[in-house]
């Protein structure tokens, strides 16, 4: 059995019951609902809780469960550049704006990256006479260029130079 | 003259005179530094009195001032996947996510995309115990596929139907 | 300037004056000398007191000396895969074992990665009767993903679940 | 049958049992843990004892311990660039810092390779208050450039010059 | 001399003046700016007296100005897919809706093209309260695949068949 | 069914009939054979009474028959460049000879193409006593690049300037 | 100097001379227009006694007249698929066509091909009350595959079998 | 059927048997082994009588004997470049001695190619005390480019000019 | 200097001198002509003795004359496949015959290839009356692949086994 | 039947037997294993009584036996760049060395290649108190580009020039 054919069986079943990803993710709870979907969709691992809850809305095998349970091979399945317009428009997001928001990250927080792994991410309905927006939140800590060896007088952790 | 070789030279003046995107952010000021930052990077434009300021301070000619003010060839100049870690964060947030995002906005938006040009974005830093956190807070207008030509019934503009 | 131009003229004068990275890296000091000899080579940013030795042992200019205080846009010039032996070995290390060390660092500390920012390395010469070893430690921090909108009873921050 | 085949069938048992590499390895045991399990992933052989050791726990037939005992055709089965963030962070540490690599191992060496061949890696826990970390020790026999048919007075096998 | 030659060299000049498209497509007259602007960039050829004007209002040679009645090889200096994200909208429009495009153009007007030559285009701001609208309106002959050699009782040109 | 399917249908009851396409043509007539080989071959599409003068002829089914009459998604299943020598050389008349045609076509007619849909195409045996030729003769509309919006003066649908 | 020069020069001085390619086939003379228009392209050769009256035309050195005279090395200059429209439509016949046209000529003359060496190629400008046409006549001598070592009885040189 | 599925049917046919190619080219004759052979594994056409032996020495049906009497789509089948060492070598052979074969024929001959249609090939084996060599004789109608609409006075044909 | 430079020179004096390419051989002599032509192509070496002919009659500096007698990197600047007629018919004969050619070569003499380096190439102009021929006349040594550590009852080298 | 699919019912086989490549080249002895070895895998032919050795072994029908005998179509199957290990090197030595490698057979030989047909390899491990070795010797007949048509004087078959 692979990922990819776990996904295909539980966007089945969802098509088969009607069910929302809102109905689904509430049953499930437990975390964020863009993690839970994206784990169904399998691009992240359900924690056993959860496996176990998903495995039963969805009538799923103790084996199947399992590997819902288990970190998937990530980042298969997206052609990139993205043909689907949602998705290309984050895309087109990066490769415009990625030199300008390194150069402010990096003035701010000294030499160092956002972590997509230590990442919130938060996707609101803002209401808006002129049309509603999705109003998205992330925060990724920062993780600084370790200097390593580092000696005393220079900076900790490559944090911003005053 | 093109604009590659002005990025070029802006860049050289503000490493030889020492300053940051900071200092030349608050000398430009009119709007958010990341789109002045992107603008002096070549990614975007400036409008009419930022790039006059623009020029004084970087003491541009009066065509480099009016290639400020143009549109540039957007999306040149960052190489797909980036190679760069900090940029490369941002691409596999997308590669990792980008079913999920599109999952979720669209059962609540019902059909379209956040756009990628009314658009805001904004970053600050999130202190943190742990580690102090990049959060960025983006809120892109949501623009339904429009459902022209529809009868009277039809939900208006591609909204969530319940 | 480009930083490639810098390094070109930072390898030029070492080969001028005959020096070896260590003479360079004890003359500079602060940190450990990989990350010194990949900020000469246009990867790594040099904090600024570093940056300031490093040009007045080279004889740099004010505008030269800033340059390698700023980040580079890192990861051009290698090409991938690696043509040079030395480098394809770490390739081939990665492309062959890649998988196994996604299993077992997944299975001793859950959903997440060995930052590549947060990082430790240190080379090592090893005597060995039977030819010496190049010995390396590193050690990047475990960043789990994290679980956000996680209530309680989910395991925090994905770590091994027992 | 091919290699593929099998490691898939060993994932479905492992799947089907509850099992964790931990428990394989310990029941397989032999050599380390990083090396079977990349061999149950058909990127290694499992010597002889281990095989019959790994077929009696996963219930193999002897066509397929055999197989397992067999050199497979190394290194398929990983995209690259790897898609998936852990085995990314390990190709983005080559891509960033190998040339830096060379220039310092060449230097402490002399001309030659770390090799991938005759290497250890042992991978730890790191506890630490700030995280734990992921703790690498990697050596690699270095293997000098041979300096065949060198003659007298040249430094033997390629070894740092003094 | 190469026509991008010529391009460059007119972008140069509308900038050193701080033309706008308007004021050189008044200046030169003629035809639609559509038209006007695409053979300055390039693309198209200017008529005679058009090309005329051109030349008197940029200070251009007679040959320069032979270069511009010329028609040019068409189709250079695009990349596609489009890095910019006007330019990429009508890229993803075809990219989507072609194969829908095709069946009711052919559904209403049989088998055929609509002409990319003998075509019409006009831009206007349409504004509207919810957002000022792009409306463009393009009209291309349609051409029926001629039907050569065709008896009486076949339909003329391919046309709809009811 | 896809319309490959149905051609290659259509093949093996010609090879099985011992058919020319002489005869098929004779028999389904309307238009020039050219036409209706080029449709049997899924590059075209049959009209209504044809379709049915094939499906009668092929022993089609009502379905297959409807496929005949629908427009096929035109040029797939030719290699570019042709690897087969009769092909190949009508793409080398274009490779070499190109920039003539556009040349002479241009001065002659003024900006344009020659169409490739309102196209007759007629194929004949001459008689040589050097040997017989192929004598193609073809005639496409020329559809003038369209001057939309032009003044007065401004020579109509670009023709010719004298 | 390389033909492609000799041709830039070509049209450098046909635009300061405001030449029509009428004007300069006319002087030249000696044969088809197309070839002629093709050999100052670089496509093709001029015959000693036309190299030199085009020497003569264009102010030539004897080494640029005797470029002229030799066989280019042909088919550089036109990227396939073509961008320019006009002759993309040509690209376009045999890429839709190219098969019926196998079918047709391989049922008339057998198994072979049409040169596209002896070949002529005649364009006239048809007066159309519907719009011109572009009126093509080429004929190629068709050249059967040899059936070399052929006995009596087998049809000479691939000619049709009745 | 395919043509690739009759190919692989009649080497199925010859193995089973224990035929060589001799012992078959024998038996179908007509004309000489490399053509046979070719058409055979799909590269030729067989003209009719020869398609009839064909048939009966390898018991194919009358579908499968109208096949080998059809010219097929040539070209396909042959990696370029060829992997296979006997093939490499001639496409060797034109990659290197290309452009010295062009520049002596077309000495020799004027403008024009030598057919790869009207075509003879013989090989023979040359006893040769050094080890045997492989003797081929070539022979392909010189193919002037025909210099249409030429006037009296140009060299008719193309043919060498003295 | 490189090998490109060389030949452009040559190339330029032959041309300034209106030598032919038989004048030029006659003048080197001491053998075949296309490898004589080929060696000025830059395709192979000259010989000492013919290198100081060819620098002679060329006026070539001791420099150039060296390099004549050099081996070139061979293969370079014929683009694979041809775009010039006269060398693509050569590769289209092997791509179409290429397999046909390795049946009968086996059958005849073993496995083995023809030898592309240890083999004569001569080619005549062949008179006929239905237009003369290009016919060449190529014998390459049979290489058969040797069967290292043959026991006794081993057919010798590969030869034929009957 | 295909090639590829009698090596993988060999390999099968042999796993099943629980065979060593030596027991299996034992078995059918008659030359190198080397040889033996490819050919099971497809890359070379046995000879008859090697093969009819085989087919016993393996207990393949006739039909099977006779492909062994067949020469392959070569080359196939490896990926190139190799991802595995062991044949990675040997690609490596040819690309980091390859140009050393010309200029000294060369030098030593005159302008010709080392036979990869005519062509002995023996691989034996070598003791070594250092670390074992792998010891191959290949001796390829080195191949003189024959300098055909060469007149007296000329260095026979390209050898050496002192």
């Amino acid at each position: 059995m692979t990922r990819e054919q776990l996904t295909e069986k539980i966007l089945d079943i969802k098509r088969e019951k009607g069910w929302t990803w809102k109905h689904i993710t509430d049953a499930i709870g437990g975390m964020s609902p863009v993690l839970v979907v994206g784990a169904l969709l399998g691009q992240h691992k359900l924690v056993k809780p959860l496996a176990r809850t998903a495995a039963a809305l969805f009538g799923l095998s103790p084996a199947e469960e399992r590997m819902l349970n288990e970190v998937p091979m990530r980042g298969t399945g997206t052609p990139m550049p993205p043909t689907d317009p949602l998705i290309y428009r984050f895309y087109e997001l990066v490769m415009i704006n990625g030199p300008a928001w390194k150069a402010l990250i990096e003035e701010e927080f000294g030499d160092g990256i956002m972590s997509a792994i230590d990442f919130d991410f938060e996707m609101e309905r803002q209401a808006d006479p002129k049309g509603d927006r999705v109003a998205i939140r992330m925060s990724g800590k920062f993780l600084p260029y370790k200097y390593f060896g580092a000696e005393q007088g220079i900076p900790p952790l490559g944090y911003r130079e005053d």
